[in-house]
């Protein structure tokens, strides 16, 4: 049966790369009715991005996705800086770890961008059938280019309405392949920053034939995830131009299987030679090596470089002269290109809430730190579930607008750290104390390090907003940018109690650790408790529950939540991918969950506690079809062949007071706050602030 | 493209249950051409055996599809043991550890057999093209049935004959339809002991077809994994019959998603009741669990069973009587059966070592231990590299001998572990300790931790022979079967020094601990070094190599090793799916690695290590174009983030002293001998008996 395809959607997404894709995949889970379009012939198949943060493969194992990638993909563990020795000769002046211990179960990884596309398409097919809507799926829709965009503006306030109108004409094959393609000549700088934009060439190409097909999509929402040239972007015009520089380092990548007697290719390094530039080498899976290399002996001079003085010979030239003394060769060389240095980002994230831009279509920099594909992800992460709970009528419209506040705060942030970082590894290291043109090796390897938490994606910290209710003095977290204030959006009306859980800080990522299951002493990252399902969850921190007052609290609260809160807001439909660690359900029933789950994560001895017996219902709901359901209550406890993740010391919770934690769909803290009755008021206002009610 | 289907094959594999699918499996890595029949229209969808051993999962991962069943399937790891307390009412005596800890990476785990043998397909398709082979791939070949085998006696002896003949029947879809399923109604007891043999009767009702499509295949090696009424077996002769006895017992089996307030129910129950009956529940995947009821109302009488008196809803009121005074009801059964314990065991499993049996086509038993599908599992895992290597002219053709020579030993000690356990648990609990006909709840419980060693899959311990070099002292192991002494063939003429790493005992399976890699310090179950390719594997336990003496060692033996031993045996071309943890292997070499597979696993500091500089190439073998190979040198040391795994200690290796072991390429260890030159002529003359020379 060949798909049907609507002309009415409530999502448009523009460009099928990991940004395009990403948010495919939660509108998937959402069974939100999506197109996405893209207007290459396939998907990548070797080199681009590689460089996967442990925040992205949290993200993506909350997807189940995840965990393919941490397979096949290279772990980067170490990294090596090698610098000029007094004779001009490099020599390993340090070696370090390339994560931080203990942040995250996941470490640095690299991986070629195809595959992570391949696996995206994976995950969406397994959210279907979707139960809200099961005759749809999405697919990539390629060789698809959109030529005009309009949006009504009486109608933007219409949760009912299509406000927005897309004509997307279908391209021929070769309208779609790259003209280098087409030259038979692999011409690595085909998607590179040096490239100019072959969209507008590819539209008025078309123009002229006399069979063009085109149609036209009325859409709800329109996001445009494609890529520097955005066409999304320059259609919503003038005020949506990015802003930048471009400086005038040149750098050359390739991926090679070595053949080497460098004695740390396996190792991330960092090579300053004396003077004829900087390498970074990034072992790879399958065998290969990724080389960034500096063309020193190319200049930019203030414009555009000329392309056709840069070759793999080139580049592979310069990668030998800078590793010298020691010998590097190849046979197998799978992708390269070159690129100009600079960055670049949007002043507007989105118009009217309606369309919105998202990954490279609003910031640009350098690949070197590996944060490209990461950030332009995690705008998709940020922006999916906010889009497709309000298309479900769950979420308040005005939510839509966290979604600038809180990623182009990260944009910032990472233009600035680019610039800092590649100015320092591009720069000529310093002969001694005294050279001020030099880069300080020790500056650098510093900058290096402190960088982690960024480069993690752990770093993040988003703003007081209806979605993170920051404790009161402290309204407006601290950031390296300004964000004017019409943007802050709603506040919270809520205030958190950060004192009660230290390491879980409202605006940053819930972190994970391991707890048993009270029902059958399996061991579980908390995480895989909490998939990216579009739910919100209530973590409940009861401490002993062995204790009869404790306990009492608990039950307490239960019964708050079971009569005042829970039947005020909505039940959500799942789709069958929606818990890729617990199972793929089997089993219909009539009852769906609540928008909001409800874990909680005791300290009682588990022989202690019989659920059922012990605790409120609302802690082991009943369905008359499938039981209780056993899987809502963990314990902070040993396990008895995996350790024991101590989660309060983790989470930085003192059992003797608990705590109550709102972590949003996106696994982000919202709210700390008490598990007595004080507490409850802020989960009514936080809850209240975000969520429609039924 | 239309897959060739040859009519000489090596292997003819008749039957694609589990033991059939995993020979297939290891077949396909190894490049066989093979043929896979099955005479029903389609793989198993749920119920059937769905215990997983640790060893069996250890082997799955071997294969890379163990972690797609440790991630879907339920682990069970508690017990809990319920009596009568002396009201007559259930109660909870214990609840105890339902693994040993620290045994292995993985825990009993149950999913459905329909699930795994999906697995087995996946895992299969990953295996081509095969270089040995590109244009050969293993289908199962459904809806056909062999009506006649021929051994031509003459030409056993001769690697190039085909000197097996057999006939094989295309089944239209009715005739491969079990009549059950026909009359519209689903009968559980369909593939139950209490059902009778279809074969015959499909052959009968086929031969009176007009078009009956019949085609002869020659073969090398024939293996009849055809289950509890084998064809196969029944066509060798009466010498093949299987011995044993039947119980009175009856047991009822119910898949359903339980709505109970018993406590216990996501925990693997125990339940003997006064005097209704046993139950055992098996928390499954899914929600599901299965119950194991004994049926005290119908009667064998020592003959069958009546079949018609056996319904889902008198195996469920059975249950209901046993759990009492807990509720059980369910609104979803997934699968049901009954089935009369006994257990029977063949006395012969090979024919000439040309025709052999595996899995219930040569023992069966009653299910409740978990055992039959890892047992038939494992019967295949023994012969598929044996028949492979041979088929390969790699492996002397004795060696085929040792099939029945391990396995009988273990079908053995199957049987009397089901007799003894399933008398205990179907026998009625004593009243008191003067009650002699009771079963004594303590002698229950005793006897189930006792039989932990054995139920994992880790007590296997195959006896001396050319593969297993016991210590002079000790030539056959102990072990609860007589074997014929003119069945212990070809005796190794190694001898193992187990003093030297005292928890790798030779013919038990090789344990694995975490190290690091040296060039990455990326942690590695050793396991995941260790994949089933069809390579032998030589570990080098070094020590300290930083140390000059140490270092002196282990390079003189590299010099022995690549200039004595490795250019004596042959080189193995491997499957693309070879390394399902170390990644696919994208680029094509000239060289393919040796039979015999090298690692070593040195107790140095990482950083006091070079190893182009310090070791022999033999240690990473250098490929004209890919370069040196960086992955087989690991470290026993703490890991950044994952811990350290304290290999040498759990290995029983003394650092001072190093050791050499070989592991078979099923994961047995072979030989345990010294690093320095005495141990030398014990590799040697190990090998010698194995292997053939080029």
């Amino acid at each position: 049966m060949a798909p049907i395809i609507p002309s009415e959607v409530d999502v448009l997404i523009v460009g099928a790369g990991p940004a395009g894709l990403m948010l495919a995949l939660w509108l998937s889970r959402l069974g939100i009715v999506t197109r996405i379009v893209d207007k290459r012939t396939d998907k990548v198949f070797s080199g681009q991005a590689d460089g996967f943060q442990a925040r992205t493969l949290e993200v993506l194992d909350s997807f189940g996705i995840g965990e393919r990638v941490w397979k096949e993909a290279n772990r980067m563990f170490e990294v090596s800086f090698w610098n000029p020795n007094p004779d001009g000769r490099i020599q390993r002046n340090n070696r370090a770890p390339n994560n931080v211990v203990g942040l995250s179960r996941f470490s640095e990884s690299v991986l070629h961008q195809g595959r992570m596309e391949g696996f995206f398409l994976d995950g969406i097919a397994a959210s279907y059938p979707h139960p809200a809507n099961p005759a749809h799926q999405i697919k990539v829709e390629r060789m698809i280019i959109p030529t005009s965009l309009t949006i009504d503006k009486d109608k933007v306030d219409d949760d009912d309405a299509y406000p927005i109108t897309v004509t997307l004409r279908h391209l021929s094959e070769e309208e779609a392949t790259p003209t280098q393609r087409l030259s038979n000549f692999r011409d690595g700088l085909f998607r590179s920053n040096l490239a100019g934009d072959d969209v507008a060439s590819t539209i008025e190409k078309s123009n002229g034939r006399k069979d063009v097909r085109e149609e036209v999509v009325k859409a709800k929402y329109v996001v445009g995830c494609d890529g520097a040239h955005s066409w999304t972007r320059q259609t919503l015009g003038k005020d949506f131009e990015m802003r930048g520089e471009m400086t005038d380092f040149i750098w050359g990548v390739l991926d090679i299987v070595p053949i080497t007697d460098f004695p740390d290719i396996r190792n991330r390094c960092m090579i300053h030679s004396a003077s004829s530039g900087s390498l970074m080498i990034i072992p790879r899976e399958n065998k290969l090596v990724r080389l960034y290399i500096q063309l020193t002996e190319v200049k930019a001079g203030g414009g555009r470089v000329d392309r056709s003085k840069i070759t793999p010979e080139m580049i592979f030239k310069a990668a030998q002269k800078i590793i010298s003394p020691y010998k590097l060769d190849y046979h197998y060389c799978d992708w390269w290109t070159a690129y100009q240095i600079g960055q670049r980002v949007g002043d507007k994230f989105s118009k009217l809430d309606r369309v919105f831009l998202a990954g490279d279509a609003v910031h640009t920099h350098s690949p070197k730190a590996g944060q490209g594909m990461n950030v332009s992800m995690q705008d998709a992460y940020n922006l999916g579930w906010k889009i497709g709970l309000v298309c479900k009528k769950i979420l308040h419209r005005n939510i839509l607008s966290t979604y600038e506040l809180e990623r182009k705060q990260i944009a910032k942030e990472l233009i600035a750290f680019d610039h800092k970082f590649s100015r320092l590894f591009s720069g000529q290291p310093a002969k001694n104390v005294m050279d001020e043109n030099g880069v300080s090796m020790e500056e650098f390897s510093k900058a290096f390090n402190m960088s982690h938490m960024f480069t993690s994606g752990m770093g993040v910290d988003y703003k007081s907003s209806a979605l993170v209710a920051k404790p009161p003095e402290q309204p407006i977290s601290k950031c390296h940018t300004k964000v004017k204030e019409d943007q802050a959006t709603v506040h919270s009306q809520a205030q958190s109690t950060p004192s009660l859980a230290t390491n879980c800080k409202p605006g940053m990522r819930f972190p994970s650790f391991q707890v048993v299951a009270q029902v059958d002493a399996r061991p579980w990252q908390l995480h895989h408790k909490m998939p990216s399902d579009g739910r919100f969850r209530l973590v409940v921190f009861s401490g002993d529950i062995s204790n009869p007052a404790r306990r009492k609290v608990v039950n307490d609260l239960g019964v708050w939540l079971s009569e005042d809160v829970l039947p005020r807001y909505p039940r959500i439909m799942l789709s069958p991918g929606s818990d890729p660690h617990g199972g793929v359900m089997k089993f219909e029933t009539d009852r769906y969950p609540s928008i909001i789950d409800i874990l909680l994560v005791h300290t009682a001895r588990r022989d202690k506690v019989e659920i059922l017996r012990d605790l409120n219902d609302i802690y082991h709901p009943f369905d008359p079809k499938l039981g209780w359901d056993y899987d809502k209550i963990l314990v902070d406890a040993p396990s008895y062949h995996d350790g024991y993740g101590h989660a309060y010391e983790g989470y930085g919770i003192d059992p003797k007071n608990g705590a109550l934690v709102v972590v949003r769909p996106d696994g982000y803290v919202g709210l700390v706050t008490s598990i007595e009755e004080q507490g409850w008021t802020e989960v009514e206002k936080w809850f209240r602030g975000v969520l429609r009610s039924v």
